[in-house]
């Protein structure tokens, strides 16, 4: 499948991967959220080649999850931050570590916690619903047709399965 | 990056990265999730190769994510679904989706929309701290060392600088 396809998808989840990329891109904003920010200590970190990293930064800048300042003018250096939507993916980033952390969990225990700095507790991401605020499973959720749906590449059964539900201006 | 480091990092976010795998992955689960669950309907859907298709079914299969069983017996076809650790990743995966409505959203609007069945409301997944039950967001939460830590490759830099940091043991 070829990448540039999935900004045109009529699913947010695959519009979502085009602009957070591959599949190790995660890492790097981790490391933002974190602390790790520069250029070096990124490589370092992730044991990345400076190319694919370059050529990684640069399409998460292009596409608005992170920004870059220099810290350094000469030789002029630079350093990352998440921005706006980049800061918004971090709960979710959270919630897939704590998957992680159930189920690929190393012998050790945990790698990482996470205390809220609010209630001053160590936590768990609980992923609730807005409207009633219980916890929701999969077995709990009836997906919909959206207004932005469409049975284009990447929603073509998809779309028709959920055109075909009856669910639709309920 | 080579694939096979990253069941071994210790961050569990890069071990579930691991079992969920490449980046069009999560558009798997999701369509298992919606009711797309067989060979053909899952090529079609995402337009992606049968081969490319067939190798991360498997690999998906061997983590212990999806699984499949036969619905036909001549000739012997298979039809797919989610494992509990499957089903443990949809409420991200709306998570995911829901941010992708905020931040690369189709101008027709979102093309899926979800209800919670228990209360009847269509619903924004929001993801909250265990302890006390409020949002968070990413300037609300301490990263802190666990038991599983360690400065290997996929964590050099965040292990010593989450170790520096002395919030450990409070």
């Amino acid at each position: 499948m070829e990448r540039t396809s999935f900004a045109e998808m009529r699913c947010s989840l695959a519009r979502a991967l085009e602009l957070v990329g591959d599949w190790w891109t995660p890492l790097v904003l981790r490391d933002l959220f974190i602390g790790v920010k520069r250029f070096d200590a990124l490589a370092e970190d992730l044991g990345v080649s400076r190319n694919l990293l370059t050529r990684r930064l640069k399409a998460l800048e292009d596409h608005g999850v992170i920004q870059r300042r220099a810290y350094q003018e000469r030789p002029r250096r630079y350093e990352y931050g998440l921005t706006e939507a980049g800061r918004d993916l971090v709960p979710i980033l959270i919630a897939l570590t704590a998957w992680g952390d159930r189920w690929a969990q190393p012998e050790q225990g945990a790698p990482i916690l996470f205390r809220h700095k609010a209630c001053g507790c160590g936590f768990q991401p609980r992923i609730v619903c807005s409207a009633c605020g219980k916890p929701f499973g999969a077995d709990d959720v009836t997906p919909m047709p959206g207004p932005g749906g469409a049975a284009l590449p990447g929603t073509k059964v998809v779309a028709r399965l959920l055109a075909g539900s009856g669910q639709m201006g309920e």
